[in-house]
């Protein structure tokens, strides 16, 4: 969906206004963001306090959202809206034992992400012991030009897309090592294309590393990409190279395998 | 929040009732009703069809739905509803390490619930290996009568509230050993109170045990159930009393512990 199309839909008579805004205001939270005063949530979507205020006393009064001195913050019940799709969708699930057999060998952690917009989107995780980051859960965004997964989804658009893409990135320097120029970017992502995975080496943030392949579907078009995310101190680039890109690409076939067998049952 | 102060706010000027809606349609969507027309939407929802129709288009040109020929579904961006909750909310993160730590020494899952209306809603869990089943993955729901979770979060209400519930549940018989009695239901979550724990054989599914005992906060205080189920053909019941029982215990006294000391802490 374009800017355009979805400006021209809402001049329709179709669209909803308060549900549009009452969605902006469920993501306005955030880690960082917990927990919202009216004004907070005011600021965050830019709606006008009175409409963030009947939006919250709504999700209130509908469970969502529970308030105290005047702060709001989400309840559990705000789940069951991912929980929608998660359940509506076994794609993801069919990749977790793979995944985990991923995160057996190599002891690292291992994650699926679609494009969604600028952003890449974790669909799916399977982490190793030793981290657990809730950033990086299933639900969550990280910028697509600085991740390797990004890098990946993006280098298997279609030329115009692609540029549509780098042109509406906000390219913002997370280190002293993240892409902030549309050329650079082409160029590392015709590479990703041409080697078939992507690298990303401390691009997002310090002592993060990672590789991710495509997964694709049974017509060969890329419909997510995975990865395996490595402290930088204690696995090399090489050894990212050599030794787990050729596990990942395996679990990746994999993955690309049981989709194709699933869509062509007439059981699903 | 009662029937009666929602239906009170309801005829307020705060109500939002297109927001209302467009979340009832969302999850509306579930593993069986994955794919759905404006006619399923309005039949699943009991919203007309014009009404239905137009919170549809609305989600697709969010990004929240998708259509192909008349059929909606669910896009991953919904994950983001949810994880706004997960993001800002790090008490069950905090629980994972404790849970990994239960499923290491027990070779089981472990799952942690609210009570979130009639139903528990699980918050977290950590999978053994063998076990792949979205059907329980975070966000989920089942009844709290018929599930140990439930009978330990049932339990440990006020007596008004405990009342209110067992008033409310839908006694559904799920297999030959559900419980679908009021007066045998508020016996046994007596006994469930005064043991400290609950455990549920097969009254659910079929195959299916599980134990579970309190979470609890810093004032003791239930505020979460956390569990350990497994298949009754391989897991007496016995075995999940004697052997199991004292490590979930000891899992949930630690992460009732982590909680306390979060919250405790000026920093959080």
């Amino acid at each position: 969906m374009s800017t355009k199309e979805l400006d021209n839909f809402k001049n329709s008579g179709d669209y909803i206004q308060s549900l549009d805004r009452g969605l902006q205001v469920i993501q306005a939270f955030s880690e960082k963001n917990h927990a919202l005063s009216v004004t907070d949530v005011s600021k965050l979507t830019g709606l006008s306090r009175p409409v963030a205020r009947r939006i919250l006393l709504t999700l209130q009064h509908l469970g969502f959202a529970e308030s105290e001195n005047g702060i709001f913050r989400l309840t559990a019940r705000a789940l069951s809206l991912g929980y929608a799709y998660l359940a509506s969708n076994n794609t993801w699930s069919m990749a977790h034992p793979f995944m985990r057999d991923f995160v057996a060998k190599t002891g690292e952690s291992c994650s699926i992400s679609i494009l969604d917009g600028t952003d890449i989107l974790y669909v799916a995780r399977v982490s190793a012991k030793r981290i657990m980051s809730i950033n990086l859960d299933v639900g969550s965004r990280l910028p697509a030009y600085a991740t390797s997964m990004g890098h990946v989804l993006l280098a298997n658009l279609p030329e115009e897309e692609l540029e549509a893409h780098l042109d509406s990135f906000q390219y913002e320097q997370f280190t002293d090592k993240t892409i902030t120029s549309k050329e650079e970017l082409r160029d590392v992502l015709k590479d990703v294309y041409d080697k078939g995975w992507g690298g990303v080496d401390q691009q997002f943030e310090e002592g993060l590393r990672s590789i991710a392949v495509p997964i694709r579907d049974a017509q060969g078009k890329t419909i997510a990409a995975i990865n395996c995310s490595v402290h930088a101190g204690r696995i090399s680039k090489q050894m990212l190279r050599d030794e787990f890109l050729p596990v990942l690409r395996e679990c990746s076939n994999n993955i690309s395998q049981a989709i194709a067998s699933a869509n062509s049952s007439p059981h699903l």
